[in-house]
């Protein structure tokens, strides 16, 4: 690579993008860890985005109309803090930069979206900054659809590396981008050739240009060195109907020794080939210093959008103020007003009418109400709408030809929904939430967990939630589902006991801010256990009791979702013969667990023997209110799974494991002794 | 679909594909569940496949050098029940086909491979067997290169539907055949354009054909109909010197009114219907029924490779004792007999030296002893072959052109290297092993799911197993994964604090026959804490006692892995107070569950307080040791963690979280009060 060449051909463009480079390399320095190479060989492609295509506005980084520029190859962290810290974002200033990957920097060593401003998601686990993506471009068209063009309209810029494109999930989100023909969509393809093992070719040969175009993406391949390139590309880019990937042909750790190797990928420290390198670019200023000229010309950059956004404002107020109070109760995460009392005339309503529904079903009808109240949902399945229960009527179909459609057909792309929804979380003015059989929590997981780690409200929808699902088998079965949801910090995990409990649960999901939701609802129908109305949410408590003992209380029943009706069952059985008997029903641990000490030892007191009873391993969390809570291992016992499960009819199946009311009086007997 | 035409065509394979379309219908019938449109549409590709094709020979299953035939489509099950009932396979009885979906049948909904032989491996999670499939057609190449095409010389045919090809992990797969050129691996894509929604493209309208050959794939589009197209497509595909994929233009429940509908995707129980499709096939015989020369046909099919089969048998014969017993050996999962000396000379010596090594290390010095003497180890690692140390010298890497080699680079494409892992222990002759960081457990979730499930001892390395990677943020640090794991049913998790520990470890899931295991490894160097040599396998009972207090034991402290040795810190610092402090070293939970009492009680006896410390979240299975087995809440803690991480270097997160002798020596304290 003619370093040399670069630098005169093109020297105001070359210094900026110098200006990344050697704040790359001081920042690792200084850390002594970080990913050098993917900055140094992307700074020409983002010095020409931001420069000459970014629309925003560095003074007010969260202006909604803002384009949105995702960083899919976390990794290269420096490269996002280098451009915000240039252009003058307020949040990454020098001293940030200075501590990079130090503790409580806000310049992570993967981009953290939740610690500054100008950073749109978390990346790190490759794949989920371009699946995101189809979610930013997907909220995008909705917004579009909705307030106008006057109001929404930018775009959405991703750089992806070789590992993104090789991992699973970017298939799906191509595949979902080309369908709905996501044209504000523009994937730019650092195209190194260098994975940590060496170089791509040694894994993988896939033409990546072939892939999206058979996919209905337009490709573009440039020099990603060369600005013109960079330039048209984005310029053509813009004015397609189609998805675009521009393909960057670059040189990782340009102008380093360890250029166009495996090891420029990641720290590279060494102070003599820092200096070789910087003295290559031309750069002959200290350690983390860009002087005033160069300096002076990014934050011009950063400030090109303000004007812009000025008259975005001008516009935006021209707007209803009713539109105008939407749009920001959306993008704040605010429920409707409404909400609360809508939620609250269902559960009376099915508190009197005792329906004996599947929870997915209760869903369904909790959604029917929900969705015309909360104008922001936009809902969708994985390929199983009319068993998640997902769509209601009004929702109408997100196509290409109908962008104000609210429902979203997936596919089979359990975790290409789960991280576009995070996408649309993430871009603001979207409440997702998306079905699959709870077992493919597994597909989802990377995505799961980001909701959790990025304080985003995505709500999973996750039915069929164990062996009552029945015939389908093991592999559909869920047993320890609940523990891995359970497991993961900042994740309510709402398994309800019927309609009434479901409603509650969607309640709290959809009034959520910063925590993600599991809603666990089963195939089989269930009855009523609510039958008499409380206006309080219940639910938000996490525990409590549905049935108080008569008599002396000897035993607790805490029981989930489709087993409480079992808990109620035994109950029965237990009374019956003088043994009195409380029914705790716990939809959300993580809530009861947040619960004062005097709330929690009114629910589970000392005294009485405890049998938890849930359709799942007992690893879910049960030790704690079956043990602890002045539980103890002499008087405690647990009705549910040791073991995958089986293909049978589901009421089989609960006789096969034992979970059953007979034998939960059975252990409440033995404990009592 | 003029069904008359095609049954005057060719009316011998039509009644044969007749039947398999028959059975489904019937068993569905009679179970009021299943999937009837998949092997209603595929039954002649899958007639003329095991007519023609097929290398196999009912009377013995489990012929090693069988081909191998792979229903990722699993929903479509009746299609390869039927096919193993017609041929004569000696478990699938027409009995079983009437019990389909019934409670202790071994025709599962969806096939599981542990039931019945002939079921090479567990599918219904979709994309899973196409994965699973590179894994055996790699298998093939390895074992046909050590042991020669006289032993080892077989396909590896798959059938995969829409669902499968939109799943991520079908794009690592088939990026995967494509880069080592699987030529003996041949996928025929069921493209009946129906998924459960609707057509597949209201989700994706990908053009398969140009996907799968920028991969470099052979591609042939046929009617799937056409017994003749069907047979000369499978002669081409067995010529290619590439993986080959084959479009089966097929219709959905072919002859069903629900043809060519999602209708027709799921359970076709109408009786009135049915019975109209089978008079569409001229299927004139009773439920259940194949009338004598139909049976006879398919028995014959059934029948044609026994001769080949004999002929093997021979071929075998002839290869040194020494080979046939390796091969039987590795079949069999049979650790050499060399190993548990290997590693116990291993063992002394790490505890005479003394080394202080990050376990990802330690396990890399394991696998160099073990390497040379499992033979039929298949190492590898999602491109980060230098952090999750598994290659050692001796492995040389499996390329077309070294079929020999034994490491994979698998690209970073974690879910499908853990697929197609799990495809190789099925296959048979082989042990595979992978690594990748242990946060990334969530992308291989769906593959060792189904291992714990498959009962086959595929083995994670899971790496940077927690803060203790520092820099690189919660991204990258598992908290929940050690829970997630041991919540699995079925799978050993083995957190070792050392090289002994980490060689004990490496012998028990080498040894493992039914169970995978997930190694928990450090980047953090670790002190060696099993300085005292014991021949004993101390790990294999999953707690022991590492360090005894001195006079009264007042406290125990359980820890594993990276946390014993703060352990051991705290215990010193306690002892040093007067406070009698035990270390147990908790290596693997489910193999401690599995001891007896009295040796659990030994290790855990009443009366002491409790800490347990694990740099991950409680929920991991803590409660149990700590609140039972005779433990109780007033006298038990824990130090772990509560939240995800955070970006800084390790050590300071140690102090951050709290993760510290000193909290451990201040939590004792506190509860002995």
């Amino acid at each position: 690579m003619d370093l040399t060449a670069l630098r005169t051909a093109n020297p105001e463009h070359w210094t900026k993008a110098a200006a990344i480079r050697a704040l790359t390399l001081d920042a690792i320095h200084a850390a002594n860890s970080g990913h050098s190479g993917m900055p140094m060989g992307m700074a020409d492609v983002a010095t020409v985005l931001f420069e000459k295509h970014l629309k925003f506005d560095a003074s007010a980084p969260n202006w909604p109309d803002r384009d949105r520029f995702i960083l899919s190859a976390g990794h290269g962290s420096m490269l996002l803090y280098s451009l915000l810290y240039l252009t003058g974002n307020p949040d990454i200033t020098l001293e940030q930069i200075k501590n990079f990957r130090q503790m409580g920097a806000l310049t992570a060593g993967h981009p953290e979206n939740f610690l500054a401003s100008g950073i749109e998601t978390t990346t790190g686990p490759l794949g989920q900054g371009i699946s995101n993506a189809v979610g930013f471009a997907m909220a995008e068209e909705v917004q579009r659809a909705r307030y106008g063009k006057k109001v929404v309209d930018h775009y959405t810029y991703v750089i992806a590396g070789d590992g993104c494109l090789m991992e699973g999930v970017s298939q799906e989100a191509i595949g979902l981008a080309g369908r709905h023909e996501l044209s504000k969509l523009i994937v730019l393809w650092d195209n190194n050739n260098i994975t940590i093992d060496g170089t791509v070719d040694i894994a993988d040969r896939t033409d990546q240009v072939a892939r999206f175009k058979a996919s209905g993406w337009q490709v573009i391949e440039i020099d990603g060195h060369n600005a013109a390139e960079i330039d048209a590309a984005l310029t053509k880019a813009k004015s397609s109907n189609k998805p675009t990937m521009i393909a960057c042909k670059t040189h990782i750790a340009l102008g380093h020794a360890a250029q166009d190797t495996s090891k420029g990928h990641g720290a590279l420290t060494d102070p003599e080939q820092l200096k070789a390198a910087k003295d290559a670019y031309g750069w002959t200023h200290g350690a983390f210093e860009v002087p005033s000229d160069v300096l002076d010309a990014w934050r011009a950059i950063g400030a090109r959008g303000s004007a812009d956004r000025v008259e975005w404002e001008e516009r935006f107020a021209q707007i209803s103020e009713r539109k105008q109070g939407e749009f920001r109760r959306a993008y704040a995460f605010e429920a409707p007003k409404k909400l609360s009392g809508a939620i609250r005339s269902l559960k009376k309503q099915v508190s009197e009418e005792q329906p004996k529904w599947a929870t997915r079903k209760s869903s369904e009808e909790v959604l029917k109400v929900v969705n015309p109240i909360v104008t922001e949902t936009v809902g969708g399945s994985a390929d199983l709408t009319g068993s998640n229960n997902t769509k209601t009527d009004d929702m109408g179909i997100f196509l290409p030809e109908n962008r104000k459609g609210r429902y979203i057909h997936w596919g089979i792309r359990e975790h290409g929904m789960a991280a576009a929804m995070n996408g649309m979380a993430l871009h603001g003015g979207i409440r997702p939430y998306g079905g699959t059989f709870m077992c493919f929590t597994d597909y989802a997981r990377p995505a799961m967990r980001l909701a959790a780690l990025m304080k985003i409200p995505t709500v999973f929808v996750m039915t069929h939630d164990s062996i009552g699902l029945g015939e389908d088998g093991p592999t559909h079965q869920p047993v320890e589902h609940l523990a891995i949801s359970r497991a993961t910090p900042n994740t309510y995990v709402f398994r309800p006991a019927d309609t009434v409990e479901t409603a509650e649960a969607w309640e709290i999901a959809l009034s959520a801010k910063e925590t993600p939701s599991v809603l666990s609802l089963t195939r089989q129908g269930l009855p009523t256990v609510r039958t008499q109305h409380k206006t309080k949410n219940l639910t938000a408590q996490g525990a409590y009791v549905l049935a108080e003992a008569e008599g002396k209380r000897q035993a607790i029943l805490i029981a989930t979702g489709s087993e409480v009706a079992i808990a109620m069952e035994a109950k029965a059985k237990l009374e019956a013969m003088g043994i009195g008997t409380r029914v705790v029903s716990m939809p959300c641990m993580e809530l009861f667990a947040q619960q004062d000490e005097a709330y929690r030892k009114r629910v589970l007191p000392a005294g009485a023997v405890r049998v938890g009873i849930e359709a799942a391993v007992r690893d879910g969390g049960w030790d704690r209110w079956l043990l602890g809570e002045r539980g103890r291992e002499a008087k405690a016992g647990f009705i549910g799974m040791t073991s995958f499960g089986a293909s049978a009819p589901a009421d089989e199946l609960y006789e096969k494991f034992g979970i059953t009311a007979e034998a939960t009086v059975a252990k409440v007997k033995e404990l009592i002794g």
